[in-house]
C-alpha cells in the first residue's frame, strides 16, 4: 500500500485556510467581506524596485550564487548598518523568503527530536517548519493581561531540557504585535548563554514600531555565535509575493552548514532579487509613509475595540497586528459564524481564531488576531460589524 | 556546546563548487576558462516571457496561492496536453525551482530511515534532500559501456527492502544525457506496482530529446497513484535564475500532504510565476531553435571526444550533458589539474568529475560530465584544450 509519510500526515494545515470556503460563500452570497485575516499589506510595493525589476537588462535569467548576489548582499551590509546592526557580507544568505531562513536555521541547528522554545502565541508557520524537520515546539504563554509581554525566566526553565536547542522569537510580534524591550532581550540572552541555546530572530516586522525602540537580537551583545537572524522584505516593503528573505548569523559552522542547504536548492529567486537590491536605495524617508499609515490604523482599531463592551485589547508596540479578547465562547466557532451567519449592513469581517497561534491546546478560545493591513475608513466599517456581531453572536459569554 | 545538527554536518557540499576556487585563480592569472562544468544554459531566455514581467501592472507584489497563481496552473495544464500529459490544474502545485517540488516529494512521501533507489550516476542534489528528509539514497549503477541505460530489474530487486519507498528517475538524464525508452519506463512501472514504490520522475529536460522519442513517467498507465512528477522551466526556457517548477501528481493523498508544506512557505516566487505563465504562450515552433543548437553541440562534443585516444563517449539522446571516460587516474585530480596547472593557447576547461554523481564510493574516477552549454566555436576550443590536456596530463593511465 503506497501511503504519505508520518510527517506528511502529521504536518499542520495552515489555521486559517480552513475558514476561507466560508468567506467564499459569503462573497457569492454578496456580501462585503474585510480580510483583516492575514498579514498581507495594502500598502502600494514602492514602484521604484518594481521599476528596476523592469528595467533590468536580462539576457539569460542566470543561477545566482547560492547565497544570493554578491552585490546585494553587500548593500545589505549597508541597510543593516543602518538599523544597528553590524554585519559583512558573507554573514547575509539570500533565501526564498523569510519561510525559508527560518527552515535553514531549523534543519542546520536542530536534530530530529529536538526542542525549541517559543513564547506563545506564535507564527503559526514555525510549527510546520518545526514538523518538516522533525523537531518538537514547546511553548511558553504569554498573556493578554500584560500585553503578552516576554513570560518570566522561570517559564523557560521549566522547559528547558536537554533535547533543548534553541529559543525562536518574533519582535515585533506576529500575531500579538508586541515589542519586547531591551531588558526583555537581555534575560533572553542570559537563558541562552547559560543554557547554550540558540536565539532564532524573526525579525520581518522590523520596520514597524510605534512605541518604544526596537532591539534587534543582534544589538546584543556577547551572543554573536547564539543568534541566527531570520529576516525578510515581505512586510518592510509591501513586496510578499517576491519571496526574498535572508538568514543573518555570525556564527561561522551555522552559516556554512546552511549554505549546503543553499547550495542543493542551487538559488534564491533572480528577478525578486533585482527588486530587493533596489529597496536599499530608497531614501531613507520611506518607511515615514507606511508607518505613519499603520500608526493611526492601530490607532483606531484598539480604540473601537476597547470601546466594545467584554473586548480588552492591548496596545501592541509594532508590527501590523493586534491581538483582542472577545466575550465569546469560541473563536473557531465566531469566526466561521462571521462568515457564515452574520452580516451587517451588507458586510462582514474575517478574522484568524487565536487558536491557531497557541501550542497549548485549549488557549486562544476568547481571542483573534486582527491585521491591520485595510484602511481606516475600511477598518472603521469592518469595526463596526464586529461591534454588532458581538451583540447578537449566540456564544456569546459575559 | 552549541553545535551544529548532525544533518548539517552530513549534509553534502556541492561536489562542484570545491572546483570554484581553482577556477578563479586561473582566472586570475589571465587564462580563459570555458565553463562545461554546470546546467547553466547560455541559450536567451525568450525576451517575450521576460517582457511579461516588464510589463506586469503591478500594485502590490501579494502572496499567491500556495499551489501557484490558478490561471498559471491552468494553462499549464494546456502544456502537459501538449507534451501528451492529461492533468487538472489542481493536480499541478507550482514549486520554488524543481529543487523544491523534489523537496516536497521526499518530505511528503518518505519518512526518516526510508530509502529511496536511484540509477546511477545521478543529479547530485538528490543527495542533499535526501539528507534534509533524513532517507537513504540506495545508488543502482548503470554503465557507460550500454551508454547508461536502465540497470536489469535484478539489480532493482537487490537493494529493495521493506524500507524501500521510492525510486527516482531523471530522463532525459543529468548527468549522462540517457533517454529511457518506452520499454525501460514500463519495467519501472512494474518494479512500481510490484513492491508498491513511488516513482518520482524528474522531467527537467524534457523537451530536448535529440533520438528517440520522449516518454513521461505519466504517459504510463496504469500508475496514476505511484507516480510523483518533478518539472522545472530552468532549462526548457532558459530560465534558471526564475526558481519555478512544478510537482504534478494524480495522488491526492500525496498532493494534499503536499500543499501543507506549500502552504508553510506562503507561496512560490510571483514575479517569475508571470513569466512562466507567459512561456505557454510561446510559439510552438519555439523549441526548435534552441534544440537544433543543442543538438549541433552534442554532435561536436560527442564527435571530438570520441576522436580522442583512449575516450569514450556515448551518444546521449537528450538534455545537454554527456559523460565521457577519460583515460586519466582520478577526474577530480584531472579537473582540479586542467583548472591549477594547464593552459593550452591561453585556455583551459572546467569540468565536473562524475564521482559527485555516484553513490558507490570509487565509481566515476575516470568519467567526466561536460554541459554542453557554450556554442560550437567555444566548444570546438575546449575540445582543443582537453585533447591537448589528455596528452600531456601525469596521471594519464592507459
Amino acid at each position: 500500500m503506497l501511503s504519505i509519510s508520518k510527517r506528511g500526515e502529521e504536518m499542520p494545515a495552515s489555521p486559517i485556510r480552513k475558514l476561507v470556503p466560508f468567506a467564499e460563500s459569503a462573497k457569492k452570497k454578496g456580501i462585503k467581506v474585510y480580510h483583516l485575516n492575514i498579514g498581507q499589506p495594502d500598502i502600494e510595493t514602492p514602484p521604484a524596485i518594481v521599476d528596476a525589476v523592469k528595467h533590468a537588462d536580462i539576457r539569460v535569467l542566470e543561477y545566482s550564487h547560492s547565497a544570493g548576489n554578491e552585490s546585494y548582499r553587500r548593500k545589505l551590509v549597508q541597510y543593516y548598518k543602518k538599523v544597528g546592526i553590524g554585519v559583512a557580507y558573507d554573514q547575509i544568505m539570500i533565501t526564498t523568503g523569510g519561510s525559508e531562513a527560518i527552515m535553514f536555521g531549523f534543519f542546520t541547528c536542530l536534530n530530529p527530536g529536538d526542542e525549541v522554545i517559543v513564547p506563545e502565541p506564535f507564527y503559526a508557520n514555525y510549527n510546520g517548519f518545526a514538523c518538516a524537520a522533525g523537531v518538537t515546539v514547546k511553548p511558553i504563554t504569554s498573556h493578554i493581561e500584560n500585553g503578552f509581554a516576554l513570560p518570566p525566566i522561570e517559564e523557560f526553565e521549566k522547559v528547558i531540557s536537554n533535547k533543548t536547542k534553541a529559543i525562536i522569537i518574533c519582535s515585533p510580534n506576529n500575531p500579538t504585535g508586541y515589542l519586547y524591550s531591551k531588558e526583555e532581550m537581555y534575560k533572553l540572552k542570559d537563558i541562552c548563554l547559560k543554557y547554550d541555546l540558540y536565539l532564532f530572530s524573526d525579525e520581518a516586522y522590523r520596520e514597524f514600531c510605534y512605541d518604544g525602540e526596537y532591539v534587534s537580537a543582534m544589538h546584543i551583545d556577547g551572543m554573536d555565535e547564539h543568534v541566527v537572524l531570520m529576516d525578510t522584505i515581505s512586510k518592510r516593503y509591501s513586496a510578499c509575493g517576491a519571496r526574498i528573505g535572508a538568514l543573518v548569523t555570525k556564527n561561522k559552522a551555522v552559516y556554512d552548514a546552511a549554505m549546503k542547504f543553499a547550495q542543493a536548492r542551487l538559488s534564491p529567486p533572480g528577478l525578486a532579487q533585482i527588486m530587493g537590491e533596489a529597496a536599499i536605495d530608497l531614501p531613507d524617508t520611506y518607511f515615514e509613509a507606511p508607518k505613519t499609515e499603520y500608526l493611526s490604523r492601530r490607532d483606531l482599531l484598539v480604540k473601537r475595540l476597547n470601546a466594545m463592551d467584554g473586548v480588552v485589547c492591548p496596545n501592541p508596540g509594532g508590527a501590523f497586528y493586534a491581538m483582542a479578547k472577545l466575550p465569546i465562547d469560541d473563536s473557531d466557532l465566531f469566526c466561521q459564524w462571521l462568515l457564515e451567519s452574520f452580516s451587517y449592513q451588507g458586510e462582514t469581517l474575517m478574522l484568524a481564531p487565536a487558536t491557531g497561534f497557541y501550542g497549548t491546546p485549549g488557549l486562544g478560545k476568547q481571542e483573534v488576531r486582527l491585521a491591520y493591513v485595510l484602511n481606516t475608513g475600511a477598518l472603521d466599517r469592518a469595526m463596526n460589524c464586529l461591534e454588532e456581531a458581538l451583540k447578537v453572536y449566540p456564544g456569546r459569554t459575559n
